[in-house]
């Protein structure tokens, strides 16, 4: 079965992350695995345009109720309906994620995935300094191609604590 | 943008059911359109099963915490981690849904499918009196092939009202 | 620990449906309940005033991102966001619910209450009959009064089959 | 109407955090405030307890399908059925909260009240350093009293940007 990639990030970003984000896509894309995103634009549609562009296939979890909210480049939207909930979803989805930049939504998809045992790769994101000075398993990338190639490397080892029941 | 057509049914069903629903599937694929269900056994299954042997795209919106609850020919499994609540997402995604069978998780997609405006067919289904006699607008199928014909025409139809707030 | 009723129907009805639905909202809370509905207006209303002018605590929960679609008579507005999704948590958090009336939203509730094993007591609303014609356990009320007895007396033999994992 | 305050942290935890969340659930109750919290163990059932027994109203939005998975403090138990995605509800629900130790479920909670607009107030949880060195306005709390003081305070100054609509 496919890895699946997810790319976290705002919805509205500058130009040098909206690189960032595509080069990330193209290189999920290269490596066949499915990128996962929230399918709105900024971070979103950069990264699923680098992915679509390489042929890839684009997963993109709608908040919204409105399947035409999706930025172009999404292959398979999916129109959730419930806001910020959907970012459960995806992270859930996900084998790893690539958190790029700096905004709240996407520091609560970071430690969500941290939460459910899945990887976290960053890209110029938080820094985050746990209070009793634990070390927190984000994993910090250089450049876009590295994001990728440490988040699907990490795919395979991921942690397996899903559920507050398990 | 490809159209999107949900099949909901049980996930435990008759081999008789089991048939209809892959001819559903099958059909759905040859149309070219994207099959959604919610990933299980049964029902999910066997629509499933008929759309992937026909090339077709299957997206499986899961109601647990794990991948490979998903039946082997889901081939975009999403993880909700919502239960009953992914309901709402497979609903709310599609262009048109085929509901199978008669047990109650179908009446519930059929019920949030008609409140969502998103037309519904049924195939040996439920029968729902209003208590007004409001005339309810479930499409009956007389087979599975009428069925995803009759879904992807009505997909084109679809009202808009997707949400309390419109 | 109280005993927990829901009230679910349409936020917009007729005077009459309103009536029963405060009559209904007003037995639960002498009953010492406490009323689960939607928060908004109509039948959802009206049973949240029946309830709280006899002293009953009322939980609303809110579909849409603002406390204040909450209707005046709820008493703790919880604030979902989730638009129909918070249905689902409505039905699972009651020992049994009350239907009123005949739209969609109510049916999907009825289904949902249904498949998790929830009573259902009906007060003019959906006839259903199954393809096989299995009897479903729907409990026809005469009066509001008497659809809040039987609630009550339901709740307390209610089946447990509340997850797809169950 | 009565003010919402949640308290969010870990489901196990140390006495001493223990004895932090009981003394804030303490505090809020004093204040006439709603305590809203997850409803089970560790800071959840600290914070349940110290408002409960000041006799204030403790509401558990339960991640779970069981209403007996709830604290023996909590009033008001909701049975989501959601996981994770119940956190959105609670921060939601709230006009300010107090994340209390440094798991990373309080982190996705601070995440997403910091993302919706929601005053938050910190005791002894996590440092977030945002990449560019925006400032993150989370509010640091000396003791439990203080916190639940910023906290009754900071309800009345909440932003309102609640979805990503808005």
């Amino acid at each position: 079965m496919a890895v699946h990639i997810g790319v976290v990030g705002e919805g509205v970003c500058s130009a040098r992350v909206a690189r960032d984000a595509e080069r990330a896509g193209a290189a999920i894309a290269r490596a066949g695995a499915i990128l996962f995103c929230g399918g709105l634009g900024g971070v979103m549609e950069a990264a699923s345009r680098g992915a679509a562009r390489g042929g890839g296939v684009v997963v993109g979890l709608l908040p919204g109720f409105r399947r035409r909210d999706a930025n172009r480049w999404v292959t398979v939207p999916v129109v959730t309906g419930l806001d910020q909930a959907r970012n459960v979803i995806l992270v859930r989805s996900c084998d790893a994620i690539i958190a790029i930049g700096g905004m709240y939504g996407t520091l609560s998809e970071i430690a969500l995935a941290l939460k459910l045992g899945i990887p976290v790769v960053g890209l110029r994101t938080w820094t985050l300094r746990q209070p009793e000075r634990r070390r927190v398993p984000l994993i910090v990338a250089a450049t876009p191609e590295d994001a990728a190639a440490r988040a699907i490397r990490a795919a395979g080892t991921r942690r397996r604590a899903r559920s507050w029941l398990a």
